[in-house]
């Protein structure tokens, strides 16, 4: 089942993806979001109305918002494919742990919003991702566990601002987390669309040319490890998201780098997800 | 006004501080939390009402919570003293932006619960710190309004495992974000009880032990400018947390270090906010 979250006529919204371009609203049964409907262990309620009702929306009437659109932690893992450690060059050994660092929410948009160029830098950045939506909340799960506690999968590009990356001392955080520098979407597609066997690609294209391309089966820290380690520190939640990390040749990896432009397209494809698609614009620029 | 989440014979409630034992509740106005509060700007109709009302809850008898349970945003500054830089001893330029990364709101507790050593670690560790709570929202906000932007302050231990700090190729999460190694509280006082250009001190005790203490006009990146930088790549909202950076003499910078262990009781005193006092214990391992 695909289900996203929207905005329609000033009112935020979620349903069920039919045919591609139909949808079939849910907000109606008293969870107030799909991290409602996660929390309350309420998918299959979702999943027989989703089959039942007719489908009320056309896609081309709403604005997409990320399918969870207020997740408490979203957490977002570095250097993860197994050549993006070479990538860095310095000779370093394979890492022994996942490099991993948070993002707010408002660092991220919905499907075909535009990313946003700050006038802060000219370094706006893509990096095509494959995101989990946790589903049932947990601490200290094992591998074994770990695909049960995943609700759904998407894809994210975890859109990066390069040079405001090196600010801090031991941190990423700024270039990370620039108001709508990345987004997620266009939905979510439940875990039982997916066997947890099968290995998933990512591809990330700019403006139709394929920039990135990788399958999970090359991933250093695969996605029951990811929550396996995650899950050590921080009690997982149902509407949490763990992005899995990018493969090799985000912009800047380019000689000279090849940053984004307003006018530019970023799409970010993912197998039996769909496609994530979004304009780059300059930022307006608006003071408090 | 000293204002206080808890929970109370199993209801989360919030209100106000009185003679520094009483509560007067504020929880039956419509508002679901004190960031709901800080969000409808309601703030004088809270500190009317505190006045006018009887206690009727003694703080003996609440749990005491972090003032704002459910923040969007956590964000912690890193190395801000003045003589921070140096204890790092390696050579290093001071810097010229402040290091921030964030925490989640379960690596927090409230005042008087225990913080959690976990199994998997003998390094947690203290940090004294004063952290600003955001009443108004706000993007790239000049320092000359940033004091306009803050609610309230209030005494926050930001409290570490230092190993697992080394764990990420460029960041500090995992070990900022253990599960109740850190804690926030107990109360928050509104801003209109400083006066933004008198320093403040914040001292943190071991056992009655002074380790730390220092004062805010030693601070490299003053409250205004942490709030004017933030603020350039995000959004600043209500109920949103800024941890303004530790002292010297967190127990890993002894030698040998002087870790926190069962038992121990830390303090985190800023003048005119009161202590955050938390006893520490081992967690008890939980499996999801």
């Amino acid at each position: 089942m695909k289900l996203l979250s929207y905005e329609h006529q000033g009112r935020i919204g979620f349903g069920a993806l039919r045919d591609g371009e139909h949808i079939v609203t849910l907000d109606d049964l008293g969870y107030d979001s799909l991290k409602g409907v996660l929390t309350a262990r309420a998918l299959p309620i979702l999943q027989r109305l989703a089959a039942e009702r007719a489908a009320s929306l056309h896609l081309d009437q709403v604005r997409l918002l990320p399918p969870i659109t207020e997740p408490e932690k979203i957490i977002c893992v570095g250097v993860n494919y197994g050549n993006r450690n070479e990538e860095y060059k310095d000779g370093s050994a394979p890492p022994a742990y996942p490099s991993v660092f948070p993002r707010f929410p408002g660092s991220f948009v919905g499907h075909g919003q535009p990313l946003l160029r700050p006038p802060e830098s000219e370094q706006l950045d893509y990096e095509g991702e494959i995101a989990l939506i946790i589903g049932k909340a947990g601490r200290r799960i094992s591998a074994e566990d770990a695909w049960d506690h995943v609700a759904a999968l998407t894809c994210l590009n975890e859109g990066t601002v390069r040079d405001w990356l090196k600010h801090g001392k031991f941190n990423v955080t700024q270039g990370k987390n620039f108001d709508a520098s990345g987004s997620i979407g266009p939905w979510m597609v439940t875990a039982d669309e997916f066997d947890p066997r099968a290995p998933l690609e990512v591809r990330t294209r700019v403006n139709g040319e394929l920039r990135q391309h990788d399958r999970t089966d090359n991933l250093m820290f695969p996605f029951a490890e990811l929550i396996r380690y995650i899950s050590i520190w921080t009690t997982l939640k149902p509407g949490d998201v763990i992005s899995t990390g990018t493969p090799i040749g985000a912009g800047v990896r380019f000689t000279p780098p090849r940053f984004l432009k307003p006018g530019d397209v970023v799409e970010v494809e993912v197998s039996g997800i769909g496609v994530l698609s979004n304009p780059v614009a300059d930022e307006l620029i608006s003071h408090s």
